[in-house]
Order: structure tokens, then sequence, then C-alpha cells
């Protein structure tokens, strides 16, 4: 259970086989930073080029074809003050053919995080002077090598994770992914200070973090889709354009759950799920679209299904 | 203001210029009843043909084309003890080609009210016995006479409001259409004791209701899509497949609202949009798709945007 | 088997169970006409008001639901010299946030046909001076009145036909439609001098028709979507979003007539499809898309697959 | 202008940044061979894993970012006897919900070529005994190293080509794509006997090829998307899911060609697409499905539009 603080020296913008930059065990823990989606880092200076670099990857001693990755995050903390957001809203999140036009081109404006209050404000925008938002740090990029000998751009995402930029990996939350190479290979980058559902505008307020993890290894587990939990829920996800397969991808997977996973039959799954399954929109603005699939925890107790 | 107790005759499972059956003032309440999506009563016997048979229309004196009827449900109500569900999830919601094989063929099973602790519980599903799902009232299908002489099926929705099927629309939430045809010709059945995100079972739990409705007029203004509000949101509502587009008409038409309705201009509009806007799935079953797209009001509170 | 000659009087941007305007026998054939897009006559005048507006609906004695209705096109001509297009790429068939700027706001523009020569050129756009394309003409909206009481929009299609806008539906074809009212209720208008695949501008080059057909009646057969042949191919059509659902809704059509028109059993169907199957796109612009499943005749002669 | 004879010892199931087989000038011409889609040479022995094994990289001597890569498709010609193709229609071109039952379970059956009458025939499917499809050899998947250092699975097809499955790459065809890396680094491989549109039952009649083709370099000139040409049309390919997003890349591109490469304006381009252009579907059954975009090269002539 060693907890290795790691200083990354080099970043990728595409997950896959890459050299390991650290060996960890199974039950190991990691305290590390991550440049924003620019390549900047905790002083603000651009160090790697952008397009959402990833730290690692870090091999797990023991990880294999056949095994499911268990990564829990134990810290997420935006480390600098001032983080940036686009400003105008993707044409992937408006009718077709409706094309803001902008007094002046907004391309980009500058947040700051008053961490005294834990809030967060746009700079620069007059109408907006008084907006405070609830600091709500959240990592947009991480996952495994992908199978086949692929490597697969930060700026979407797959089977293996990738850039779901979904609200709700905040700190806290335990993420899971099929191992699919040797080692495993974790990356982690992208974090947001905010971000809004869908990451309409293409960022949600970007920036670098400090980040803590630690890994756990299922052996002779397989998942298909990423899969997630927090107090409350447990959490599929699917990606993939357009958002009605990605939702197909996190139901078939949250069936697979709670029937491998939970002991339900095919009648108590898909009558349960039909009243209680609540969905959640990651992003829909990457490549391949994100969307959460989570059922309540409480009502899985109630029901007396647990994990075995 | 007067309250109009009305006792449905006839009903429709096309939303279109059908004859009204009640003629009322704006401000007027009307309470009345709706069949469930099969057409059975109160005494959960079948009335009428199913298909989500809409009790009206509702003619409002006054009400033309250019502008806006509101609606608010002051009580959605269950009316009997017994409501039913499909049982098997549709394959809108999973994998294409992931077809569930039953042990037997659970097309629909019936669920109990319990009307003292308010939970609904599913019959004869042994492994669901402790199920006991929090009795959470809304109202599938509803809305207003489309445009260009249309009548169009309660199996479907469009901007004319229709089976959206949205587990949001509870009693207290205002909605609004604009209107169509003299009269705007208000249309509402379909209630669900509990529905899950998605309606991806195809169905609610599905029961006749006591409802009881007030309208409003908002003379020379239109909208574009389906608009509501509750306590802590205000909505907007695209109909449409894919997923996608009709991400793409609430996001729209939420711009619209904000900046015609709040007096935000186009900066503030997408800044403060990328990072607070919220989504929710309505159905994913029926012929057009609904995503629901949500701006929270304290926020807009905080920055001092208001209604003017 | 009598030929009307019908002179309409009135003309309906829905499709639906508006009054008959003529009844006709099955073997009886119609002559008439259509107005433009626009609404605009032989004599390039406005007399109706725009959005496809169709000619009938024609009563077919005797056909209800159950059965199926066969129309063939004997005559598609137009019978004025100057029809009029769209002159800008709809956003449906660019990339998102592909938005073209222009010099010239270029609405709309004015195409002569060369009756001589069967060409067709456009005025005013000096790039395209040589520009003759030969003589196409397609009609693009008709069907039969929808089910469950309907009216729908004529910018639309779904089961019932309506605005498929596919360059194939030309002069020699027969169509076939299930009857979901008495007396088929038939609509035809939108007639096209020519139309690109995908009708991206969204419109052909619009002008007015003169049409004859003739209608017959299958009794006691139904189809799921719209089917139809010409002298080499059997086609069947899907009308949905996205693209790829209508696509399913043709092929799984096609496997329908393969196995109950031709008798082929279902290993024949699928191995035979898979290396012969054909798709055209109908219209990627109106509410609802296109997509043709095609099979050749001479394929299936070679098999001694036929009609029983 | 070296032709070399290349013979393969290693195939790639993703196409990246693999060491290249052979360096080659542009001008220079290679024959060599493709295995089938699951790893079986012209002895019909599978010899590597399969999943559209790829022949190659070549390394084309000069090509560097910011050039584009010419490949013409000399010859593709199947060499051996005996194909095989998949026989189930794949569930993407099906409804949702439409699972076809089978007497037996036919994954995958042999085909025959007969060389002298240039057919091909299904063995051991009785009923269609008497099939004899045209010979009509493709080739489904080849490309460039994509950018970003990626490696893209040969499952799919992006903006470097990929499993495109179209059946229009013929001999004859010569096809571009923008060179990412240093060298291009060119894979081909899965040569199809016959094909349907669509792919839709996920394979054509799959077989092992000899290839020879010949490679240009465009120095200083780049593409969005694939572009490829034969004697009577230019094509652009979008691939991506839904359809519809495929056909808005395809279209897009032809804009950018008939713009950039014909010296086509704005207005010319809208006006003449909108009326002649035309559309076919590749693939339907991979992660990414392909749409082509096609302008007849007599029409180009006749408006006096030539390649600058």
């Amino acid at each position: 259970m060693t907890h290795h603080k790691f200083e990354p020296q080099i970043y990728h913008t595409a997950i896959g086989p890459h050299q390991p930059v650290l060996h960890i065990e199974p039950g190991d823990t990691v305290s590390t930073t991550t440049v924003d989606a620019e390549g900047k880092d905790a002083t603000n200076q651009p160090i790697t080029p952008g397009g959402n670099p990833q730290t690692g990857p870090f091999y797990i001693n023991g990880a294999e074809l056949g095994d499911t990755l268990m990564v829990t995050f134990d810290r997420l903390a935006p480390n600098r003050k001032i983080g940036f957001s686009a400003g105008v809203i993707a044409p992937n999140a408006l009718d077709l053919g409706y094309v803001p036009t902008f007094e002046d081109n907004l391309n980009q404006l500058d947040w700051e995080i008053d961490f005294e209050n834990n809030t967060v404000s746009p700079l620069a925008v007059a109408r907006l002077n008084n907006l405070k938002l609830p600091l709500s740090p959240m990592i947009g990029c991480f996952g495994v090598a992908p199978p086949r000998g692929q490597a697969i751009s930060t700026a979407t995402s797959s089977t293996h994770g990738g850039n779901m930029d979904y609200r709700g990996f905040v700190q806290g939350v335990t993420v899971y992914f099929s191992v699919f190479v040797p080692g495993a290979l974790f990356h982690i980058g992208d974090g947001h200070a905010v971000q809004g559902d869908g990451e309409i505008v293409g960022t949600g307020i970007e920036i670098s973090f400090d980040v803590t993890f630690t890994v756990q290894l299922l052996k002779g587990k397989t998942i298909c889709w990423p899969r997630a939990e927090n107090e409350t829920h447990i959490m599929t996800f699917g990606n993939a354009r357009p958002l009605d397969q990605a939702l197909q991808h996190a139901t078939s997977e949250m069936v697979r759950w709670l029937q491998t996973g939970y002991g339900l039959d095919n009648r108590s799954t898909h009558v349960l799920l039909g009243q209680v399954v609540e969905y959640e929109v990651g992003n829909v603005f990457d490549p391949a679209y994100t969307i959460v699939c989570k059922v309540s925890k409480n009502i899985l107790a109630d029901i007396g299904a647990s994990r075995g």
C-alpha cells in the first residue's frame, strides 16, 4: 500500500500503449498533477502541447487481459486560481443552422476561483458580475490503453474511457475499466473547476489539478463499458454517437451489472430499471457523446440486492 | 376565475382540431379525470380505445395564433389503487441485437399504490417483494392542437407537446405552449404513478388520474418549443429523434428564453449556459424522443435576471 | 376502367381524412394537375397557400383497413416552362457549424425548361451558363390518409407516404400503400423537373405538373412501409430520422416483401440481401429523412423468385 | 518509377504508426497480396489473426504533414476460388427489435468464384442454387496513419480512411488522403469479391487479393476527408455515426473540392450540388458508417470546371 508522489515529465494526447511512467501495485495510491486542456500547469504556463494531455500511463502490476481495474479518486483539486472556458455554445447543441452572432469574438474567457468561499466567477463578462458558481472539481478525461493495439485521441472516448466530460466524476468516485493490455496503463488529465451538463461550449472551466488516486484490481472479471459508483448510486457509461447509442450502451451495461454483479434475474432487472433508472448527459461535444445510466444504491439495498 | 368540474364523455388518441368539450376563460380552473394509457378509468374498466386517450380538448376563449398558453398542474392524483407497467426494456434503450430472453413472457404487470405511505409496489415479482417506490404522480401526454391542420398521434410529440413522458411533469409545474389554432385546444391524459427516466419499458406505472389545472393566456407572445417551470428551475423541451436533435431544440429554446424572457445578451447567455445548463432525459421510447434543458432559478436570481 | 379528368378546386398541406374530391373505382385512371410547392399553377400564379399543396384526396371505392392501394404514375409532366429552386445547401447536409457566407442572399432562383431538348437550365447564375440538366420529372409528395385519425403535414413523411422527395418517383413507377381509412384517400403534389439526391437545398426544381395515375386495390393485403417498383427494381421506403432508422425500416420492409411476396425463406433472404441490396437516399431535408432499399428484378428472376 | 513486388510477412489490425515494411518513391508501383478479413491467404489458410489485417504500412518518401497522398488501384484481383460471407443481416440495418429466427445458425457460408464466367455463387444454400452474381472485386479497408499519434482499429474508419466497405472502391479508382505522419504509412487489406451496399451482413464475400497500386504525392495540399475518382465521377467520403453525420462530412468535403479544386464560387457550388449531387451508402455495419458524395465529371466538363 505505497503512497507514491509522482511528478510528470511527459504527457500524451492519445490514450494507448505508451511507455509507463510508474509501476504500482494494486492497493497503491498515487499523488500527482495534471495540466489543463491546453497543457498549462499550476503556474498557468504551457509546458506541453494541448488537447487534454494525460499524466501517465501508470502500470498496475499484475493487471492483464481479463481483469478489471478499479480507481478511486481520493482527491481532485484545482491547484491554481485561474481557469478558462470557451464562450460560445457549440453547434452540436443548437438547432441546425442556428448560428449565434456576436458583437465580439468571445472565443475564450478566464474564471477566477475564490478558494475561501469555494466559488468560481467569470472575469470580464459584465452581465455576469454577480455570478458565483459553487466550485465543483471534476476530471474530464481518463482511462486505460484500449484493445487491439489502438491509441485513441484524448478528444474522444470509447470502452476504454477517455474524454467523457461528465460532471459527476468528482472526488470520492470509484471508476472501473476492463484491462486490455498488460499493466492496464491508466492515464488521467483534463480537470474542470466547474462544468455544465453536456460540456456544450466544448470546455468546462479548464484548470490544472492535484490528483490523488488509489487502484485495485479485480482479477478475472471483465466489463464491457466503464462503470462507476459514488455514495448514492452505481453508474454505467456509454460513449458513442448519436446519444441514442450512448444510452443503449450504458443501459445494457447496467443490465449486465445488475444481473452478474447483484444477482438480479431478467424479470426483476427489467421491471426495476423501467421505473427507477436515471440518466445523465456527459458530453455532447466530443466525437463520441456520453450518457450515464444510474441506479440508486438505496433501492438496491431495499430489495436486498448486494454485490456478491 | 371559474372552477369547472368536467366529466369527460369522449377521448382522443390524436391531438388535433377536434370539437371542444368545454370553453373556458383565461384564469379558469378545470377539475376533470383522465383514463390510463389503455383507456381504463378509475374503476379499472376499459371505457375507450387505448393509446394514451386524451381528455378534452378545452377551448380557451381568446386564444389565437400568436399567443402562448400557460397551464398550471394544480393537482395530479391517481384515482385508483392499481396501475400497470410493461416488464421488458424496449430495444430502443438496449444495444443493437441485445435481446433479453425470458423464462416467461412478462408483457405487463400490476403495481399497487399504498396511499397511506405514498408508495407503489409491483405485484407478483417475487424478487422485488420489498420494493416500495415513492409515489410520484406525473402526466405523460398533453398539449395543444398543432399547426397546419394537423392531428398528431398521442404516441408521439412535437412543438405542440404530446407524449413527452417526462417524470418532472408533476403537480405544481406550469407549462407553456404556442397557440396554433383558435382556442388553443388543450388536451391531457396518460398519468403515471411513477416513471423512470426515458420510459424505457415503454410505460410508467400507468393509471387513471384526477387532474386539476388552471390556464392563463400570454397575448402576443410565441415560443418555438414547449417550456415549463417548477419552484427551482425553468425548463425547455425538444422532441425529436435522435436524442441529439431533441437536445438541440431544447437548448436553442433555452437560449431564446434567456434572451427574450430574461434580457440576457448573447455573450452572457452562452457563457452562463456552458457552465450551468442541466439536461434530463424524457422519453426514449416514443417516435420522438424528449430532452429537457434546465436552468436554476437561483442562478438567474443571483445575476439579477428576471422576467420582464 | 373510367378515365377521369379532374380539375382541382382545393388543396391540402396536410395528408389526412379530408373530404374526398372524387370517388373512383379500382382500375380507374385519373388525369389532373398539381400546383408547385409554393401553390403556383401552370400559369405560375399562386392560387393556394404554399407548403407542398396536394391535389385530392381521391376516394377509392372499396378500399378499407387491411387492403393495399397500388398507384401507377402513368404521366408526370411539367406543364409550364419556369421552375424554381432554393440556392443554398441546408445545414442538414453540411458539417455542424459549416455556414456558407454569400456575396448575395441567394434564397431562390428560376430554372427554364427547354422542352425541345428536354433540358433544364438555371437563369441568372453566370458560372452555370452552360449547365443543361436532363429533364427528369418526379413527384415529391403523395400518399394516403394516415392511421389513428391523424392528419400529417406535407412537409414530412411516414408509413402513409408523404414528402419523400425521392428522385426515382418518375413516370412508369408503381407505388404501394397500406390503406388506413375507408377509401384510402390518395393525395398527390409537389412535382420537380429535376432533383439531386437528398434534396439538399430543400427543393428540387419546383414546378406544376400534369399527372395521370391509375389505381388498383389489393384486398386483404397489408404492408408496413411504402413499396414501389419500376422496370428494373423492387423498392421499399423508410421515412424517419436519423437516416439509420430510415434505412432500418426500408430494409425490414424488403425482408418482409421477399419472404411474404416472393416466397424466400429466412436463410436465402438474408444471404441474398447481404450481397445484392442497393440503397438510395431520398430526402435529407424534411423532418423525416427517406432511404430507399432496392433489389434487382433480374436477380429475383435468376433465382426463380416470383410474386405468387 | 520502380515497380516493387512485395511479399508481406506481417499484418496489422490497427492503422497507425507501425514500422514501415517498404519505402517507396512517389510514382512507384507496388504489387503485393492481402489476406482476407479473417487472416487467411491465397491458400485459404489462416496466417495472421483476423479483423481486416492490413498489408503494410508503405512509407512514401517525402510525404509529410501538409501533403496529400494519391493512390491508384491498378489491380484488385481475388487470388483464390473460395470466399466467405456472413449469413444474417446485422441489427444495424433492421428495425429495433426485429430479430430474425433461423432454422439453423447460419453464421457463415462459402461462395465460389467461377473465374471463367466472372461470377460468384453461394455454396449450400439450396434456394439460391441459380444465383450467379457478377464478380466485382473491391477493397474494403485501407488508409494512412491517423493524426495525433493514434492507431485506429481496422474495424472502423475516420479521416484517415479505414474500413469504409464501399462497393465502388474497384480497380481503376484513385483515392486521396491527407498525410498526417512522415511517409504517410499506407495500409491496405480486406478484399471482397462482391458486396452489397451497406455491407449489411457485416461482410462482403471475403477473400484474399492480389493488389497492385501506384502512389503519387501532392505536395502542400491537404484535404479533410478521403476523396476518390473513377472514370465518371469525383467522390468524397464521410465516416461517422449516424449516417446523417457521415453525409454531412462527405457533402462538406465535396463543397470544398468544387471550390478549391474546380474553382467554383459559393453560389454555383450550392446551386449545382442541389440538383446534381448523388449519394451512395458505404458501410452501415462498422463503428463508423460511410456515405459517398458524388458529382458527375461530365457535368463539371459541361460547365467548364476543371482542376487547376
